[in-house]
C-alpha cells in the first residue's frame, strides 16, 4: 500500500457497513400486515448467530491452514490455540444466548411463527460448515425425515460443503500432526514398551495391595480384583495395534492408532516445554466438543420450551431431533477417551536425560 | 428479644464460623503421606455445592410451606418467585463451577484418586432431598448397579427423605394450587367450552387456507392438511378428561387434568393483573427443571473427560449413568408440554367484561 | 392479511437477509493491500453490538410508549417488566462479549488500528439513543476535547437524538407514572405522617437501646448516638418536600419529591398484590443503570490493555474517559437511594384493612 | 504409603466434613429470638467467598514458590499458567455471585443487619492475604476512617500478612523473573538499540505519510504531527534507564526498567516458541487484574443497591470506599502499560536466525 492510501479517513457508521447492517430486519409479521413485537428479537437473535458462525469459520480456516502445511510452523502454535480459545468464548456466547430468545413466550411466539414456514435454522450453512470444519462425518449425521442433511442447499453451497472434507477437517489435519509426531520412536527410548510395562506393574501391585487388606470383605476384594481384570483387558485391548484398528473399521474409533499414541504421550509428559502447548491444543479440542454439546442440548431445551410436542418451523420434529444431535453429533470424543488410558504419575516410566533434553528449549541445553 | 441484647457485637470471623469453616478441609492424599496439590480443588469445588444445595433446599422448603397452606396468602407469591429466582441463579452458578472444575486435569486427578475410594457424590443426600423437593418421583429414579438410590443413606438420612414425600413436594402443592384455581367455572364463562370451540375454528380456517392457497404444490397441501389432521386429534385427546386420566394412569402425565387447564388458562390469559404473577411462577419451574437437567449434563461431561470410560469414584458407572439422570430425572415437563396446548392471541375467546373485572385490581374497579 | 397471504413460503437465508448481512465485514486491511486476520473479529464484535442496540432500542421505546399513555394499562405491567428483563439479559451479553474482544491482543491490533483512522465507537448513534431513550440527561453528558458528543454525528441523526427527550425518556415517564400514584393520599391513611411518626420511634428506641447496653463502651455509645443523630437529621431532609425540592434545583436529586415518596411506598409494601410488579419494574431500572456501569467499567479496562496510555481510534482519550463516563453517565441512582430511607418492617406502619383490600385483587375481596 | 494404607475406605460426609461444615450457618436473627429467613443467603454466600478464597491463596502460594526458586523450572510454566488460569475462573465466579447476593432486597437486609453489628468483610484476612500475595503494596492501600488496615486483624494474623510481604509477592517474583532474561543481551543483538531504530523509523514514515496526504485538511496534519511528537516524546522517555528509574522514585511505575524491557521483549516476539508461555502468563496477570477490579466495582454497587447512602455494617463508608479501592488498589497495571511502548509487526527488527533458533526447541533445532 503507499503511505498515502492509508490517510484516506472512514467513519463509524460507513466501516461497519451499518446502513445495509441494520436494514436486514425485515419483520415478516409486519409485511403481512400483522406486526408482532417479537419477531425482531427472533430475526436478531438468529442474525448475532450467524455473525458469530462466521467469525468461526473463519478462525477454523486459519487453523486448518496451519496444520495442513507439510509441517507445522512451531511459532504458529501459540496462534492456532489462540484461535480456538477464541472460538471457545463465542460458543459460550452463544449458549448464553440462549437464554435471551427464551424471554420470548411460546405464546409470544405463535404471533409470527405461521408466517415463517418453511424457514428453519437446518437452512443455516453456516452452521453446517462449523461441524464440517471440525470434522463431523456425513455418515454420522442424523438424517430428518429420512431427509439427508445436505439435501437442504442449493447446489454451490453443496460443493461447498463436499469440498471442507476434500480439504481435510480440522479432525483430520490434527489426527496426521499426531501421527508425524516423532517422538513415539526416539532412540533409547521405546515409549509403547515401557508403558505396558508400567501398566502391568501398576495392575499387579493393585492386586496385591486389594489382596492384602484388612479393611476390605472378601467379597469387596473379589469385586476390586475383577475391576483390575477389566482395566487390564481394556489396556491390553486398546495398545495393540491389531485390536484397535479393528475398532476403527467398525467405526469406534476415528482418531488412527499412532495419533492415539501420540496424544497418549503428549497427556502423559505434558510438563516437557515441546509438549505444553500441544497439550493445550488437545484441550481445546475436547472443551470445543463440550461447548457443542452444551449448545445442542439448550437448543433443544429451548425448542421444547417453546413448541412443546409440535413440530419446528421447517417441519423439523424439534426437541427429539436436537437432543439427539447433542448425542451423536459428536466430533472429539476420541480425545475424550485417552483419558481412560492415563496412569498416574508416581508410576510412569522416567524419560531418560537425552530425551529430557531434547524435548527442551535450545537455549537451556546450550 | 430484649432491647439490650442486640448490642452484643460479633465479628466477621466469629458470625461465619470461619475457624470451623476453614478447617474441614483435609487432603486425604496429604494424610496418607502423599499430598496431591489438586487435591484442595476437588474438596473445595464439592463443599462450596453443598453449600448451595442447602440454601436451595432453605428456598424451596419456605416455598413449599406457602404452597401447602390452605390458601396461599396473595402477599406470599411475589415472595415465591423471588426465591425461586434466585434458586435458579445459584443452579447457574453450580453449572458454570463445573468450569472450574475442568481446570483440573484427568493426570492430575489420578494423584489422589485413588484415596477417595469409596467416596462418591451419589452420596450427597442434599443434592437428593433438592430433587425430591422439586419432586423427583422416587419411581422414575434411575437405579444404579440395581442399588436403589436410597439404601446408600442411613436411616435416619432415609427417614428425612421419605418425610418430604410425605409432606408433599413443591410438584404436587403446586397442582394443587392450580386445581383449587376458581378461574375455569367463573359465572358466564366457560373457559373448556370456549376453547374447544376456539380451536376447532382456528384448525377449520387453517384448513382452508391450505386449500386455497395458490403457493403450495397439491403434495404441499395434502401434507400440511395432514399436520391440521393431527394437531386436532392431539388437541382433542389432551382436553378430553378420560383420556387425559389414561395419559396419568399409564404415567405419561403426572399434572392432573384441572391443573393442566389451569396451567393453560394462566398461560393464555397472562396479561390479567391477578394472572401475572402465577405465570412468572410457571415459568420458574420450567426454568429450573431445565437448569437442573443443563447441570446434569454438564456434568455427566466433566466425568467423561475426567475419567473417560473408567467407573467413577464409589464404582459409578459415570458418564452414561449421569447423563441418563439428564434425561429421565425430569420434573416439570408437563408444565413444558402447555406450549402445545397453546393457540395464537388472535384466535382467542375474549374475556367477557365482568370476568376481567374480577381478575383485576380492587383498586382500578372501584 | 388475506388467509392466502401467509403461505407464501421463505427460507431461512432470505428471512435473515443473509447475503446482505455477511456481505458487510469488508476488511479494511484487505482492502488496502495489507490483510489482518484479527479484523474479522473487530467487524464482528463491533456489529453485534450494534444488532444488540437495536433490540434495546426496540424493547426501550415499546416500554415508553406503554408508559407515555394517559394511564397504564395495567395489563402492560408485566409485558414491561418482560421487556425490562430481557433488556438486562442483552447487556450481560455485552457485558461478556467484552472477553472476547480481548482475545485480540494489542500486537495484532497494531496490524490494522491505523486504517481505521478516525472511525471510533464514540460515533454509534445508536449507543447513543440507548443512553437517551433510557434517561441520561443531556447536561450530564461529559465532553469529549471539548467537543460536544452531538456534534459527531449528522443534521438527521441529531434531530432524532432530541426528538428522544422532547418525547420523554423512561426516567421522564417512570417518574410521571410515581407522581401519579393515588397510595400516597388514600382516604384514612397519611402515609408520609404515618412513616415520620414510625421513623421518630425508631430513631428514640434506637437511642434508648444504645444508652442501656451494657457491652459498648461509653465512647462507643456516644460514636452510635451521633449516627443515630446523622440518621435523623438525613431523614427529616429528604422528607421534608422544601429541603427535597432545594435538592433538585441543585441537580442532587432527578426523581421528584412525589415521585420519591411513591417509591419509597412500593418499596416498603411491595407484597401487597398491586405493588408487586410496580416493585420489579423499580428493581428493573437499578439493575439496568448497573449494568450499563458495569459495561463501560469493562470497556475502559479493555481499551486500557489494547492500548495502554495511547489514545483511541477517532483520538479519543480512551481509557480515562471511559472511565469517568463510568462514574457520571448513571440514570437511575435516585431508585438506588430509596434505600436509605427505608426502615424494617418490624417498625411499619401496619396498612389499614380497607387500604389492604383496596391493594389487593378484586376477585379475592368479593 | 504402606500399599495397604489406601484401602481403608471413606464416605463422601466424612471426606468433606460435611457435619462440621453445613453446622456453621448459625444466624443471628435466630439465636437472638427474631429469626429472618435471609440471613440464611448472607451467610452462606460469605462462606462461598472464604472457601474460594482459600482456594486463590492455595493456587497463589504453590505459584509464588516455583517463581521464588533461583531459577524457574521451565516444566513448572505450564502448570503456573494452568493455575493461574484456574485462579481468573474462581474470580469470574466470584463477581457473578454478586448476582446472588442482589436477589436479597435492602428491605430484607434491615430484618437482621442491625444483629451483625460491628461485623464487616473488611475483617477477612483471607481477602487480605489475595490482595497480598497478588503484590498490592501497603503503601497504596487506602486506610479507611483514618483507621490502617492491617490494626483491624488480631496480632498473629498481622504477622502472617506481614510474612507475605518479606517472602515476596507474585509482583515481586514475577518482576525478578523478568529481569533476569538473558534475551535483551543476547551476542550479535542488541534489543534496545534496534527498538529505538525501529520506533524512530516508524515516526519518521508517520510524518511523511502525515505531510504527504491529500485527503487531511491543514489543520488535522498539524494535530496528526503533534499526536506524532507526543509519541516521541513518551517512547525516549520510557526508553531510557535514567528517567524510567525517575518513575519508579516517584511511585509512578513499580516494574523495574530491565523488567519493562524484557516484558516487551515477550509482548512483541510472543511467537519464539520459548516465549508463548512466558507470554500467556503475563496475560494472565492482566486478566487477574482486571477481575479484581471488576469484583469490587460489581461489590460497591451492591453496596449502594442495598444501603444507598448508609454506612455499612461495621461503619464502613461502604459504596464510595469500595469504589475507590476499585481504582486505586490495581497491582498489575505496568503490564498493561507495556501495550504503549508496542510498534507494529511490520516495523519490528528482525530476529536474527542465530537467535531464533536459541529461542526455539531442541529438538527441531538438532
Amino acid at each position: 500500500m503507499s503511505e498515502k492510501g492509508k490517510y484516506t479517513t472512514i467513519h463509524y457508521q460507513q466501516y461497519l457497513g451499518l446502513d445495509k447492517l441494520l436494514s436486514t430486519q425485515v419483520l415478516r409479521s409486519e409485511e403481512l400486515g400483522d406486526p408482532a413485537h417479537e419477531e425482531m428479537l427472533f430475526i436478531i437473535t438468529h442474525q448475532v448467530y450467524e455473525l458469530w458462525f462466521k467469525q468461526i469459520i473463519h478462525e477454523l480456516q486459519s487453523v486448518i491452514a496451519m496444520f495442513s502445511e507439510e509441517r507445522l510452523d512451531e511459532s504458529n502454535l501459540g496462534n492456532a490455540i489462540a484461535r480456538l480459545n477464541r472460538v471457545e468464548r463465542v460458543l459460550q456466547l452463544l449458549i448464553d444466548q440462549i437464554g435471551v430468545m427464551e424471554t420470548m413466550t411460546p405464546l409470544d411466539f405463535l404471533d409470527f411463527r405461521e408466517y415463517l414456514f418453511p424457514a428453519s435454522g437446518f437452512q443455516s450453512v453456516q452452521f453446517r460448515m462449523v461441524e464440517s470444519l471440525l470434522g463431523l462425518p456425513e455418515v454420522n449425521r442424523m438424517t430428518y425425515h429420512n431427509t439427508k442433511y445436505s439435501s437442504v442447499f442449493p447446489e454451490d453451497q453443496q460443493k461447498m460443503l463436499t469440498q471442507i472434507y476434500e480439504n481435510g477437517t480440522l479432525f483430520d489435519w490434527v489426527n496426521k500432526w499426531l501421527e508425524r509426531t516423532p517422538f513415539l520412536r526416539l532412540e533409547g527410548f521405546d515409549f509403547l514398551d515401557k508403558y505396558k510395562e508400567a501398566v502391568k506393574k501398576m495392575l499387579e501391585k493393585e492386586s496385591r495391595a486389594i489382596m492384602a487388606s484388612d479393611y476390605l470383605t472378601n467379597k469387596e476384594k473379589e469385586k476390586r480384583l475383577e475391576m483390575v481384570g477389566g482395566t487390564d483387558s481394556y489396556f491390553k485391548s486398546i495398545l495393540s495395534r491389531e485390536h484397535y484398528d479393528d475398532l476403527v473399521k467398525d467405526g469406534k474409533k476415528r482418531m488412527s492408532y499412532d495419533a492415539t499414541l501420540a496424544a497418549l504421550f503428549i497427556n502423559l509428559y505434558r510438563d516437557e516445554p515441546i509438549l505444553q502447548l500441544p497439550f493445550q491444543l488437545l484441550t481445546n479440542l475436547i472443551d470445543i466438543d463440550d461447548l457443542m454439546t452444551t449448545w445442542r442440548s439448550r437448543h433443544a431445551q429451548m425448542v421444547l420450551r417453546m413448541l412443546g410436542n409440535k413440530v419446528g418451523t421447517g417441519g423439523s420434529s424439534g426437541h427429539e431431533y436436537l437432543a439427539e444431535t447433542a448425542k451423536k453429533h459428536r466430533i472429539f470424543t476420541d480425545f475424550h477417551s485417552i483419558s481412560t488410558l492415563l496412569i498416574s504419575r508416581s508410576e510412569l516410566p522416567k524419560l531418560p536425560p537425552e530425551i529430557k533434553k531434547k524435548l527442551s528449549y535450545y537455549f537451556t541445553q546450550t
